[in-house]
């Protein structure tokens, strides 16, 4: 892995993984790229946990670095939808990637985090 | 991309995403990936922009999570070793993933970002 750029702070590497690596760009990703544009309710009804406030600012960010965009109808109620670019788009098949090894190692990783919090907490409390 | 589960909010999925997503801890893997073990001022002055009480806590974390181990030798000053298990170095073919797509697009984020900083400021302001 050839990390010599994303160690330097405020390399323009660095700030594309700020964006890809924020968990919450990665879910609108995910639920993005299953089928078509969504609103904005759609979006916060579908990923669990986040607030209102959080979600927009990642849109917004999205939206500036070329990963979605937002379409406004001049209706009432007004409807914004958000949709993947072809850039959106792209990043798909390395964030599968990722949640490919979270699904495969997921047991490893909550059985190191038993055993750690045994060895840690309870382990010392009762020997 | 099936995103079923990292929806729901507490879902392990989504635990192992916080990790895995973390910047910092993506930027320890590209570290400790590129040359064995690693002392604390070792990746401190190697991550730019990482405060120590942040490198801990994501050492800590990724300690937990079976990603890393953290060696102690009884020395003094006494000397402490991080490496990555094999759970860890399995991580790096997708981190890479995201790397390699953050290289091969900064420039159409880059440039989506400056047009979409001067349409919002600069141009509102001139015209």
């Amino acid at each position: 892995m050839d990390a010599s750029d994303i160690l330097v702070l405020g390399c323009p590497m660095r700030q594309v993984l700020d964006r890809v690596g924020d968990k919450w760009s990665v879910l609108v990703v995910a639920v993005l790229s299953k089928g078509g544009p969504r609103r904005f309710t759609e979006l916060r009804d579908t990923i669990g946990g986040v607030t209102p406030k959080v979600l927009t600012q990642t849109l917004r960010g999205m939206e500036r670095d070329g990963l979605l965009t937002r379409t406004v109808f001049a209706q009432v109620p007004p409807r914004v939808d958000y949709e993947l670019t072809p850039l959106g788009w792209s990043l798909r098949a390395p964030l599968e990637a990722i949640l490919e090894w979270a699904e495969k190692h997921i047991t490893e990783v909550t059985t190191a985090r038993d055993a750690h919090d045994a060895t840690h907490s309870a382990g010392k409390a009762a020997f």
